[in-house]
């Protein structure tokens, strides 16, 4: 199964796609979608959008993780991240993939398993997971990785939990 | 010039096209987009992308109008609101169609003449401007149709600016 997490944003969005076998996870391929803070905002979403469709065509993932980001950002904010979440978003659901939300809550209990864990413990546990050599910069590569995992470990427990009641 | 005004949501959008011919304006066709609660959110935000796709083909609008809702809103909302924005936006971008944004103040000022205009009064404009026999419903309707209003009148007062600079 492979999963492409999604840290949405318009000047930055990061992208990670990983590879779920079993419990073990490998990364595929992650990055960031940038746009220039002088483009009309319009266009920023078209080229936000196109990059989006580009990456699922090419990664072909099996499902879409994105973070839900309400808390600690301001209304003129969230409705720009909103925005930039909804085209991408789009772009998953024209190839009918599934798209799963996570709350930050949910990500720091999934990855670190503890909800009041500090960004740079997540980070250095997604380093872990998918043993890679440093921590993957910008941040929101980092946490959109971390969505990734996140949703990994779900499909993980979702799987175990259908395996018990089908005994 | 068509104008495309809309007022973004995600369990309803509203639309209004109107023609603008010298500083006459003429409803064409007015409406909204509407997407049901129990939805997977990615569904609904396809299918108010894919509504916006129709109307704009259907319609063929020059410019596309979109209020700017960040007051009075809390965070979760304008991030609901936003996404929704970002697929219509996108809509119209794919098209190469120019979108402009207005605050509620500027459309306020625009149709009543009055930044602190209530409700009612703006509805009452926009059916007396586009001599309409009743306010449209619902609301999001009326609201759109402003904010189409208010491109127009902007669309008017650039057109005399640009015509006393070439003198």
């Amino acid at each position: 199964m492979r999963i492409l997490g999604i840290d949405p944003g318009i000047a930055i969005a990061g992208f990670g796609f990983v590879d779920k076998v079993g419990s073990k996870l490998t990364p595929v391929q992650y990055g960031s979608i940038e746009t220039e803070a002088g483009t009309a905002p319009e266009k920023r979403l078209l080229q936000i959008y196109e990059a989006a469709v580009a990456l699922i065509e090419k990664y072909k993932p099996d499902a879409v993780a994105v973070e839900k980001l309400f808390f600690n950002r301001n209304v003129t904010t969230a409705f720009a991240v909103g925005q930039a979440r909804g085209v991408i978003i789009l772009a998953a659901a024209q190839r009918g993939l599934p798209v799963a939300e996570y709350t930050p809550l949910q990500v720091k209990q999934a990855v670190v398993g503890y909800g009041k864990a500090e960004k740079r413990q997540v980070q250095e546990m997604v380093r872990m997971f998918l043993k890679l050599s440093s921590v993957p910069k910008p941040d929101d590569v980092a946490d959109a990785l971390a969505v990734a995992i996140c949703h990994a470990h779900s499909a993980v427990l979702q799987q175990k939990i259908n395996e018990v009641s089908r005994k």
